[in-house]
């Protein structure tokens, strides 16, 4: 089971891509949970202790050289375009409460015209991590596609677009909708963050009309407190748990055909 | 005077930067706003009609070819590093209500080894906005200052960095906060969005403690219900106004001492 999540800035992607990875790893599967947005933390929002000191993949600047041929920064005209990553995830990952993690750092956005060593690692890395490897991968994004391609699109089980009750947020969905069939990518779905009222709850709906709806997470004050008062996010708000569950009931049939290496432990649902 | 605008994705900055704009422009400035931020919509939150339809210049093709002598997308080695821009502002700013906007579109992050014509582009007309024009110029980024380098950082007279009540707002400002010493800009400071409590203000401040605080601006439903509801979202709060009035003022010395080319109308404040 592939998913990525993406969407407009601020809308709880990081919070979603949390949750989901704690609620597959108790129930038993085999979790790698990728970051893969600069202005997101999420390791700091699954608890990992010193998540400010991580360093992500895209500044490990020897071993871009040694994979690729090129040091990021230079101006070299050639590298290799299929670097080795094979090794990369058992190496580069870190662990904590059963989930493992990988920090991508900054991918450069934009045309075709534009390849650097840096941006040639991360896509590597990203493609095996969704065509080869065979556990629950959870890919937490920008507010684009930029780490997914025509090769890795298939790969992708659900690409799911978190939105808020806002026009923003919904233009920002309609823009990677737009992006997914691009590339290929058939599996989008939404799922509404920080709904307040059941008007909010409407306006998503009216204004999303060709999407298909995972589901609804209310706002909840808690989740707030808890992030000032520097406590766990993923476990401060009952009610925002109850509704990723869910969620994860509805993502769940997909798994059922793929290979997704689930552990021998009891099912808790 | 030259306004930077910055912060995590969500905090609010196209807010900030178009009531800037309209309280700049109605106090008899000339302005000139720059949505350089892709994930956000700076003309739709001014009311520019059709905002969804504008083409930004990071695909203009045929300009970025003219001017730089490279197709974007093609793998040139060889193109000009420092394209005429000079008159791309008056071809190809809009105007709504008094206000000049320039849409850049996607920048390409990242390493400096990675250059396009799109980037050269982009960061040339960034460079002749913020050194070279006279008017009150306010640039809406991202969640970081990837348009502005050493050259740029004089010119530039606050650096503002919006955050929210939320640890990942504060974690995203240290770093702004960073990438702002690295370029020798010392101009920082921040405004706080969406309070809903006192508690909410001294966790910014307590979290905060090196920067200055130019204003606060409260949570108010009433601009959710008016963008939900699709009205306009500079007008929908006088007390989100009124704030940013207050940062205004405290803005406007900054203006003293520089070329501002303000018209002859009376004096509101």
């Amino acid at each position: 089971m592939k998913i990525a999540i993406s969407g407009k800035g601020g809308v709880g992607k990081t919070l979603l891509a949390s949750l989901l990875s704690r609620i597959f790893v108790e129930d038993g599967y085999s979790v790698l949970a990728i970051d893969a947005d600069p202005d997101a933390n999420l390791a700091a929002t699954l608890g990992f202790p010193h998540a400010e000191k991580i360093t992500p993949i895209s500044e490990m600047s020897a071993l871009i050289e040694e994979r690729t041929g090129a040091r990021p920064g230079q101006a070299e005209i050639y590298f290799k375009l299929n670097p080795k990553v094979d090794d990369l995830p058992e190496k580069y990952c870190l662990e904590y409460n059963g989930i493992r993690l990988i920090v991508m750092g900054r991918i450069k956005k934009g045309g075709s015209g534009c390849y650097c060593p840096e941006n040639v690692l991360l896509k590597a890395l990203v493609s095996h991590l969704l065509l080869a490897r065979d556990e629950v991968v959870i890919l937490d994004m920008e507010a684009g596609i930029e780490h997914l391609g025509r090769a890795t699109a298939k790969a992708v089980d659900k690409l799911i677009v978190v939105v808020e009750p806002g026009r923003r947020s919904v233009e920002t969905a309609y823009r990677i909708g737009k992006l997914a069939q691009d590339i290929g990518l058939p599996n989008v779905a939404v799922v509404g963050n920080k709904l307040r009222s059941q008007s909010e709850r409407e306006f998503l709906i009216s204004s999303l009309p060709g999407f298909e709806f995972l589901g609804f997470i209310p706002y909840d004050q808690a989740l707030v407190d808890a992030d000032l008062a520097n406590l766990p996010l993923v476990e401060s708000s009952q009610q925002i748990i109850t509704e990723v569950r869910n969620i994860y009931r509805v993502l769940l049939p997909i798994t059922s055909g793929t290979k997704h290496n689930k552990l021998d432990k009891e099912h808790k649902w």
